[in-house]
């Protein structure tokens, strides 16, 4: 296998997609697919898929294909999914508790082990047997806890004190759904959601459907 | 201004990055702003943004910078915001209960009218004064009003029917949170936001700082 380091970037882009085919394949009890069905599945082009798949090796053969189960683990890995991650998630009303359900039920491997709100209405909230905490208690909280990822469903304006906060507490990733972009250090990972960015897009696509 | 169909894809997406950041200045008062200081706010370079918004012609002048308000209009009107898209939201748990509060309070343009879910204990239930109608009801309210977006956040089992029902309902647009990729018609936008994507993509970041 390369260096994952090497890997380009679209190409992990590309990773989570495929993952999600080969959960598919493997709950359908498929052992081995070739690069054409996959594109038949995946849209793709079957050398584009040849392409990306060639960077983890070995995989792929001629005329045998590719061993679904084997190029699921690989991708898991390089994703980092043979980890597990611990989060929590900053800010509880409606999206931040569909985060904490979603994770909950469909990630394994990402578990929320704490959740904050300044809202006394959502304080000692539970959701998933996680109780809603004071946000005045987070410091205290990621002093106490070694956390890998802090999910900000806060609005624009508590946002960048809440990603301080959460760098200050060494955690590793942010998965921000404020729509702002957030400055962290070179050392912290960051995702962003941005729901207003994607809404827009819709809208453009709407208008233009010939492009 | 260029045909607007001529624009790149890549530029599209930078839009509303742009346009948040436009408004962030006009909320500041600030009427016209230099592609350099621009470029120390938004973090793409300078000459990325001369190039960008030259897409659009004369909003910059050597010398003068671009007028803020102008060009937030021009943006606008590029992206079809000018205009109001009315929505349904088809499943009403946490995250489309969110949706429906995100756009009623921060989207101007986006209308949800109708919610919908199969779950007897959110039919009735009323968000933002609208109430959850039963799923059942779905294509007659769509033969009846004319309906721009469906917003899915249901379960990936019933994503595709739901997709299905909203494109013979004739809306021009699905923003999809489902995790699955749907199959849809040509001349319906679709707009994904895949959560699950997302949370991988950060997992990778997390174990790979150096790329």
């Amino acid at each position: 296998m390369k260096e994952s380091g090497k890997i380009s970037k679209a190409v992990i882009k590309r990773l989570p997609r495929y993952l999600r085919y080969l959960e598919e394949l493997i709950k359908k009890d498929v052992d081995r697919i070739s690069s054409n069905e996959l594109s038949g599945l995946i849209g793709y082009t079957a050398s584009q898929i040849r392409q990306d798949l060639n960077n983890f090796g070995g995989f792929g053969q001629q005329g045998y294909g590719y061993n679904v189960k084997a190029l699921h683990v690989e991708i898991s890995k390089i994703l980092g999914l043979d980890q597990t991650y611990k989060m929590v998630i900053i800010g509880c009303g409606n999206l931040g508790q569909a985060l904490a359900n979603y994770t909950h039920y469909y990630k394994a491997g990402f578990i929320v082990c704490g959740m904050f709100d300044v809202n006394p209405r959502l304080v000692g909230l539970r959701i998933n047997d996680i109780e809603v905490m004071d946000y005045s208690l987070l410091d205290e909280y990621l002093e106490q806890n070694s956390i890998d990822i802090g999910i900000i469903c806060t609005n624009k304006g508590s946002a960048q004190e809440v990603a301080d906060k959460l760098i200050l507490g060494k955690v590793r990733g942010i998965w921000n759904f404020a729509p702002m972009d957030l400055t962290i250090s070179d050392d912290v990972a960051l995702e962003n959601v941005h729901l207003s960015d994607s809404l827009q897009s819709l809208a453009y696509h709407i208008n233009h459907r010939d492009d």
